[in-house]
């Protein structure tokens, strides 16, 4: 029922753009959205005690309801006419990806296209935990639900209320959003393609309205701004906090924060002169090189040049910047940030314990010793994720597409970067995949962005067992 | 000195043939090497004990060592006259590779290209391992190395004492090897061939004396005795020490056999579907693709089609079943099909875990409930493992060459396969790398052959504390 009043805003688009097919496509689909929530609503719930699975699996199967509905508009409309195509690009929007099957984005109408790259802003923050602010439920019920729904490997809460929480996170996200439209507004940029940069930078989404997506403006000013603000959706909110707590020094302290800086430094100097001789002066190779590490590490997938025409290096160190993504509770996908840190001290301990088998070392994070169970947890999380990706791989590889494009399309969904390399690139498309691909696709990008579990348990058995 | 009385065997075969360049370059080598390792004899160890970072630096040092008098014998000659090109073509041999740098094959003398695939041989089952059957060591010291250097999970000991254990495998694999060599020489292959295609099968390496390979015969007699013999050369040698006690039901028993068996059956099957339209008949399918995916799991890297030719449905399984790999306890490389089960076992389990957080569960493996540490350490592998193939794939893609090749590259060395796809597919080699490249890629070979840690404590100041 939140979705169906959520309808309410491309409808408004299209009512100013005199859209009238895709109006009525929008008004359909909220009045059936809507229905169908009400219908859900007569079912009362014969236990109301929420735990684990039921937060999972409540998360998953929101998920995939909500882009069921909101893949509708599309179909309905006629402007993506295949039903798995306008799933497969609502799912890629809600989990901020960005890939897309469009061959011809400019051809949709505004409010389509105004929907598209706003199911990226709600996605980004995490639609359950915007909910939370709107529909009060128990502590313990709903931190269930926003830790299914929250990335990162562990999270904690801001304050002792869940609700709090939320309102803050979505303050914090809400303003800075805001701070990047007046940016964008005030170097000249048409307020429609402002929205949409907006969410798509929020969110670490990557829709343009543009085939060319950033590229098109070909401005230093709008790449500079986004490439920043890029990188800061990319930083975990709880510091945003501590900044608004006048805790700034702790904020600056964090360790993740140091090493997802350092990693965009080492990877935007060597990215640029590996590319150097493409452009004429260092300075525009540092320009490309910059915007193109902060769009993908931050699993945004803006493009302004096509990587997927540079030097090998700069392409493979992206590919990797891709498995690393963004921060804990950021609004990037990837593995993490923090979750890469861990696992390689987690590794680097093992290691000394296989010589010092007595040694009882804590493996400390920001200052504090971390649990066990988190440790393992994030080991048992690279396990899963490698095999849902090789499984991945192999399914898709059925297309009979290049090596290249098979890896880089799974790696490009389940990171929810949006572009891979090839045929997959920024210049190209995800259109000509076949269905069964697109499905896989679709799975992995809501795998991603739900952290695994959440997708995963749909799956067992022991989760409809009463 | 064991490895300078090694050298006398193609010195023999050198004799036969009247190489007599490659006679005193092997010569040369025999006396270099035996000098050397009268000298480091005369060093009086300070303590005598060996622990686990004893047995890991002895087991890394000795390998490398191997490797670098092993090369000797191809730079004297100047059959290979780069240094790296020749110390990469023996790590390949001693690891069980099998990639090449050679780009002609059947230029280089007899004598040499028995040594180059003796390496295979010896490497296969472990050269401490025999070393241990010469020179006994006390029962912990030896613990260590034969743990350093037997590829799976956990070893077992098959007999108290570690010197018989050593034995007893030796014994397996001689008297299979000399099976093989007979049935070869049955079907009429030349004597010197069946040497060269028993070293490249028993040790799962894949070096051959064609530039075709397996394929230069085009007899389905010796595809078919070879793929059964790959296969037979992959599984746990303890199985066959079973059969040998007439425990051949516990030896039928194994789960890691089934499994192996179930993904070779599962493999061969899909890929001959899809690959029957490139041949006649199903049959033939059949025939190509059972003996592919034979070279591939058990990581021989033989060839008799070009597979790199093949739809993309099978080249990705075929990368697949490169990590995979074979058994524990077997001459194979990959992870290990046991290993694989576990993890499976471990994310199952902890997946479980999530929902039901008070549920004490062990895993079982073969009827025996598995140790917690090895579950760990088995997560702690694959992160490794990861991390040290995605560090190797940034640092080849420095060459510009395609990111298939740089990754497939990767995959083939540190799984120690041998073929990639594309340039370095089972119709191309190595060559063209550069040294940077090839030292990776040694490197990768190194810790994929002895299981990552004894190469990696080499790079640790605490291996070298007092």
């Amino acid at each position: 029922m939140i979705e169906a009043g959520l309808f309410i805003i491309p409808v408004i688009v299209g009512l100013i753009y005199h859209e009238h097919a895709s109006v009525r496509a929008f008004l359909i689909t909220a009045v059936v959205t809507a229905a169908a929530g009400a219908l859900l609503r007569l079912i009362k719930p014969g236990k109301s005690s929420i735990y684990a699975r039921e937060g999972f699996a409540i998360t998953g199967l929101s998920w995939i309801a909500l882009s069921f509905f909101g893949c509708l508009p599309f179909v309905i409309s006629r402007q993506i006419p295949g039903f798995i195509d306008a799933f497969f690009e609502t799912v890629s929007g809600f989990t901020t990806t960005g890939s897309s099957i469009l061959t011809d984005i400019e051809s949709l109408d505004n409010a389509m296209l105004f929907w598209r790259s706003f199911t990226h802003w709600i996605g980004g923050m995490g639609i359950l935990v915007f909910s939370m602010i709107i529909i009060p439920l128990g502590g313990k019920r709903s931190m269930y639900i926003l830790r299914a729904e929250a990335p990162g490997p562990s999270s904690a809460k801001l304050v002792p209320k869940m609700r709090d929480t939320a309102a803050i996170l979505y303050g914090i996200y809400f303003a800075m959003s805001a701070m990047l439209l007046v940016l964008l507004l005030a170097g000249g940029m048409p307020l429609f393609d402002c929205f949409i940069n907006v969410f798509g930078t929020a969110g670490t989404g990557g829709f343009s309205n543009h085939s060319a997506s950033i590229g098109h403006y070909d401005n230093a000013y709008f790449e500079t701004v986004i490439g920043i603000f890029m990188l800061l959706f990319g930083v975990n909110f709880n510091l945003y906090y501590l900044i608004f707590l006048k805790r700034a020094r702790a904020a600056v302290r964090s360790e993740e924060l140091h090493w997802y800086l350092g990693i965009v430094a080492f990877a935007v100097i060597t990215i640029a002169i590996n590319i150097n001789s493409l452009y004429g002066s260092f300075q525009q190779a540092v320009r490309h090189s910059f915007f193109s590490v902060s769009s993908i590490i931050t699993t945004t997938g803006f493009g302004t040049m096509d990587f997927d025409q540079w030097p090998e290096y700069s392409r493979t160190l992206l590919v990797l910047l891709m498995f690393i993504g963004a921060c804990a509770g950021s609004t990037g996908g990837g593995l993490k940030v923090s979750r890469v840190m861990l696992l390689l001290r987690t590794a680097r301990r093992s290691m000394r314990r296989m010589i010092h088998s007595r040694s009882v070392e804590s493996i400390r994070f920001d200052g504090r010793i971390m649990e066990e169970e988190t440790l393992t947890t994030c080991l048992i999380y690279l396990t899963i994720y490698c095999l849902v990706t090789v499984a991945s791989v192999v399914l898709v590889s059925l297309n009979n597409f290049p090596f290249e494009v098979n890896v880089t399309a799974v790696i490009a969904c389940i990171n929810n970067i949006g572009p891979g390399l090839g045929m997959v690139g920024p210049a190209g498309n995800f259109a000509s995949f076949s269905v069964l691909s697109k499905i896989v696709l679709a799975f992995d990008m809501l795998a991603g962005r739900l952290e695994l579990f959440p997708v995963l348990f749909l799956f067992s058995v022991r989760t409809w067992k009463r």
